[in-house]
C-alpha cells in the first residue's frame, strides 16, 4: 500500500488537455476557488492562440483534501467534461507512482535510480525490479527491493513478457527501462497499460537503434547524448521526455564514450522520471509538454 | 513614435506581485474571462505556498483590446487594488520598449544588440547610443541609429551624467549599459527613473568590480562567466537576470578568456534584454523571477 | 598579398600524419632542435597505440625563420618523407589564411565572420564574399570587403559554378559556406583544390538536408544544434570540426528554434574557422583531429 | 599490496615541470627513444613561450618496462635533473594509487566513487572509508572496504587527526574529502604526506566558506556549480582542478539546489580524482595544468 505524508495529503493535481478557446483558465480557477483550494503552482501552455491544443498542470493546496475530492471531482466534471470537453485527470491528493524498473546487466541507471529513491528524491515506491539476468540481484537487495529474474531467450521471449505481465498486474503505474537492452513487442505494451519510460543513448534522432556509441565514433561526433522517451510500437520513435549532452573528442574510444555517456543517460532518465513521478509530463501527439 | 503591428495592438500583457493569498488566480482570471479574452499564456510563482509572495505574468488575446482598455484596467483596478492590495502593472496594447544603450570602446555587446534589433529578435525601439568615447560613431550610425558622444572624465563626471539625463529625458523606458565601463552614481540612478542593466563580465558574485578576466586567470578557474543584472547603488550586487559560461583551460591566456567570454557576455545580455522587454523579469527582492 | 606582423614571420608550424611507430616524435624533436627552433605548443595523438594512425602538431618559434625555412624543409622531409613515409606540411612562417566565403541571404553566419575578422579575433584574411543574392552587398561593402553576386537558379547551376572557380582561382586557401543553402557539386568540389567548411543546422547526424529546425520541432527534441563540417560528395557526411547544442522546450516554435540555433550556428561555425585557420584540425578518414 | 594488469605493467608516465628553454621536447624524446619506449601520448605546455614555466606528461609504453625502469631513471637523470634542472617524476611501470575517502554523513559523493571504483573506471585502490560519523558504515562494507569511524568534536580535534594520520600512515598515495566537511588544520596537512582533494559545493571563488547553497538561493544566481581542488592551508583557496554547473531557476528552493547540485559536485570529483590518478594534473603556483 501507498502511504503518504500529512503533508503530501494536502496536495492535489490537476492536468488538463483540451482544444483551446477562451475562458479555460478563470472557469477552472472559478471552481478551485469556490472549494478554498490555494493554487500553489499554474502551468499553462497553448500550441497556438488560435485554434490549438491546450494544455494546463496546476497544483494546489487544501488541508483537508480527501474530503473534498469526491465533490471536487464532480465540480470539475461538470466543467471540464460537460463543458469543455478536455481529457483531464484529477490527483487529490496525489499519491506517489508505483514502480517497476526492468534492468540488464549494466548497473549505472539502475543503481542511480535506487540511490535517489533512497534519498526520497523521486515521488516513487520502487514495487520491484525484473531483470534478464540474475548479475544484479544483490545490489538490488541490499535496498530491500524485490529482485525478479525472468530470462528472456529468442525462444522463450512470449512466454516472458506473459510472466512480466503476471508480476506487474495491476501493482504499479509506471514502467523504467533502465538500459534493459531488450526490445518489448507491440502486444505486451498493448497490455502493460501504464506508460514505459526508456533511456536510449544516443541524442535521438541520431544513431537509432543498436550499438550508439559505436556509431558515434565511427561518424567523429564531437557530442554525444542520452534521450528519455516514452515507449511506443516504434523502436526509438517516442515522445521525448528529456535530453542531455558531453562533449567528446578524438580522444576518446567508443568505450569512452560508454563511460562518459553513462553520466549522461543516468541524470536524463532521472530527470524523466522524477518529473513524469510529479505529474509535469503531458503527451502531445508524439512530443511532450514538460512543466 | 512607437509604432505596433496590427498584431502587436491586440495583445496585452498583466504583471502581478502580491502576498500570496487563495483565490487570485481565479479572481483575475474571472476579470479577463468578463472581457472574453484569451489567455496566451500565464505564468505563476509562489515563492512559498504557506505566506509568501506571489508572481504572475498573463499574455492575453483580445481584437479590439485598445478599444477596452480602460474599462479592463478599471474592473483590474477593483480586484487587484481594493481586493488584494496588489502591485500591478497592464500593458495593454503592450508597446515596444524604448531603449538607450550605454557604451564605452568594446563593440561585441552593442553591436549584438544593434544586429538583433534590426532582425526584430527584441521587442524593443533603439532611440539612441551614448558613448563615453567617439569610436563606435559609423558603426551605430550605419545602423539608422542616433550616436551620441557625451565625453567622461574624472573632474566632469557630475556634469556628463546631467548630460545623460537631459537626453533620456521621458525618452526611453530602458537603459543598458553594453560594456560601458563606468560607475553611475546613485544620483544618476534616482533621477534616471527607468530600470537599467547592466552586463558584468564575470560570473557573479565571483570576479566583482574590475578585471575580472584577469583575475579569473589568477585564479585559475576551469569555466568563465557572464551576469546581466539590474543596476543598483552597490556594485555588482543588483538582482541577476541571466548568467552563462564557458569553459577555460590552463591553455588559455587572459586575453583568451576576454575573448572567449565575449561571446558569453552578449548572449547573456541579449537574453536577459529579450526577456525584460517581453516583461517577463519580475523583482523579488534583490533577485528575480523569469518567466 | 598575404602580410604578417613581425611576430607571426617567427612561428612555424609542423603538421605530421603518419602510421604509428616508436621514435617519430624524438626523430622530429632532434631535427627541430637542431636548427634551434623553441617548441611552443606540441600536441600528439594515437588511433590505436599498437599498429594506428599517429598525428603531430608543433608549433615553434625561431627569430629568423625565413633565413632558416628552405634548410629546415629539406632535413625535415629526410626524417618525414624518406624515413618515416610520413604525410606532413610545414608552414615557416604561418600565414594566414586567404578565404573566401559564400553566403546567402541569412546573415547571422556572415557577419560574426566578419566582426571576428575586424577584431582580428580568426588567423584569415577574406578575399571576398560571394552570394547568390544582392540582399547583404552593403554590409559586407561596410568592412571594406569585396561582394560578388552570382546568381544561382535551377537553369545555370553549372555556369555559376564555373564562375565561382574562376573568381577563386588561385586566390583562396579555404572556402567558408556561411548559411550558403546551395548544394555544391562533385566537380566543383574536385575542382575547387581548397577545403571547403559548411554549417548545418542541426546536430549532425540528426536532421540531414533541409528543414532541419521544423524537423526537429515535429520530433520534439529537447536540445538543437548545429555542426561545422568539411564539405564532401556526401551531402552532410563531411568530417565533423565542431558541434554546438541549445536546450529548447516545447514553448519553442519552429521559429524560435531558428532564432535560437542561429546563435549556436555562429559558434561552432567560428571556432571550426579560427581552428582550420590555426591549422589545429587534421583529418582522419571521416572523422577529424582537432589539437 | 597494488596489483597491476601485465599491460599497466608496460605503461609507464613521466611528468616535468621546468623553466621553459629550447630543445627539452628533444632531449627526453631522445633519451626515450634510445630505450625503444614508444609514445603512446605527449603534452606539453609552456605558460609563456619566453621565459615561463614548461609542462609535459608523456606517457609510453614498453614490452619489458620493469626491467628498464632503473637505466630509463638514470638516463633521464642525466638530462632532466643535471641538464635542465628540472622537476620530474618517472612512474615506470604506473601503479594505481591508493587513496583514502574520509566522507560525513552525505553520501552522493563517497557512493558515486565506490561505485566508479567498483566499475574500474578510476585507476585506484581504495584503502579505506573515514568518517566521523558511522551511518555510512554498512553501504561502504558492502564494497568490501574497510570503513573507519573516526569521531571528531570540537575537544578531540586533535587527537582524531593523530589518529587519521596513524591510519593513513605510509598506506595512501591520495586522500579525497567526499563532502567530509571538517576543516583539516594546517599541522595535518604538513604531516599527512600526500596531495588532499577536496569538493566544494559552488562555483568557487563565489560562496566560500559554509552553507554555499543558502548563499546561492539569496543572492538570486541563475547557475550553480562545484569546485574541485587540492586543499591548502587556505580555505578553499587551494589549486582549481575541475568545475562543473547546472542552470538553476528562482523557482529552485535552497533545498532543490541542494539536491541538484549534488549531481555537479559527484561528476567535478570524479574527474578531478580520475585526472588526478592519471597523472594529468600538474600544480602551476596555485593553479593547474589538467593534460
Amino acid at each position: 500500500m501507498t502511504t503518504t505524508t500529512s503533508r503530501e495529503s494536502e496536495i492535489g493535481r490537476l492536468l488538463i488537455r483540451a482544444e483551446d478557446q477562451p475562458g479555460i483558465v478563470a472557469k477552472v480557477s472559478a471552481v478551485l476557488s469556490d472549494f478554498a483550494v490555494n493554487i500553489v503552482s499554474l502551468d499553462q501552455y497553448s500550441s497556438d492562440p488560435e485554434g490549438g491544443s491546450f494544455f494546463q498542470r496546476t497544483e494546489f493546496h487544501h488541508p483537508e483534501l480527501s474530503e473534498q475530492a469526491d465533490q471536487l471531482h464532480s465540480a470539475l466534471s461538470a466543467v471540464l467534461t460537460d463543458d469543455l470537453q478536455a481529457e483531464w485527470t484529477l490527483f487529490a491528493p496525489i499519491r506517489r507512482k508505483r514502480v517497476a524498473i526492468f534492468a540488464s546487466k549494466t548497473d549505472h541507471c539502475l543503481m542511480d535510480l535506487l540511490w535517489r529513491h533512497r534519498r526520497s528524491e523521486i515521488e516513487m515506491e520502487i514495487v520491484m525490479v525484473i531483470s534478464n539476468h540474475p548479475d544484479l540481484k544483490d545490489d538490488v537487495e541490499a535496498f530491500g527491493i524485490p529482485f525478479v529474474h525472468v530470462p528472456v531467450d529468442r525462444d522463450n521471449k512470449a512466454a516472458a513478457e506473459q510472466r512480466h505481465l503476471q508480476l506487474l498486474n495491476e501493482l504499479v503505474d509506471l514502467v523504467i527501462l533502465a538500459r534493459y537492452m531488450q526490445i518489448l513487442s507491440p502486444d505486451f505494451l498493448a497490455k502493460v497499460g501504464v506508460p514505459v519510460i526508456n533511456i536510449h543513448h544516443s541524442f535521438l534522432p541520431a544513431f537509432i537503434g543498436a550499438g550508439p556509441y559505436q556509431k558515434a565514433k565511427d561518424r567523429g561526433v564531437k557530442i554525444i547524448g542520452a534521450t528519455a522517451h516514452y515507449v511506443t510500437e516504434d523502436l526509438d520513435e517516442g515522445p521525448i521526455i528529456e535530453q542531455d549532452i558531453v562533449r567528446v573528442s578524438h580522444r576518446d574510444t567508443a568505450r569512452d564514450l560508454t563511460r562518459r555517456g553513462a553520466n549522461v543517460e543516468r541524470q536524463a532518465l532521472a530527470r524523466a522520471v522524477i518529473w513524469h513521478c510529479e505529474d509535469r509530463v503531458l503527451r502531445h501527439g508524439n512530443t511532450t509538454v514538460v512543466f
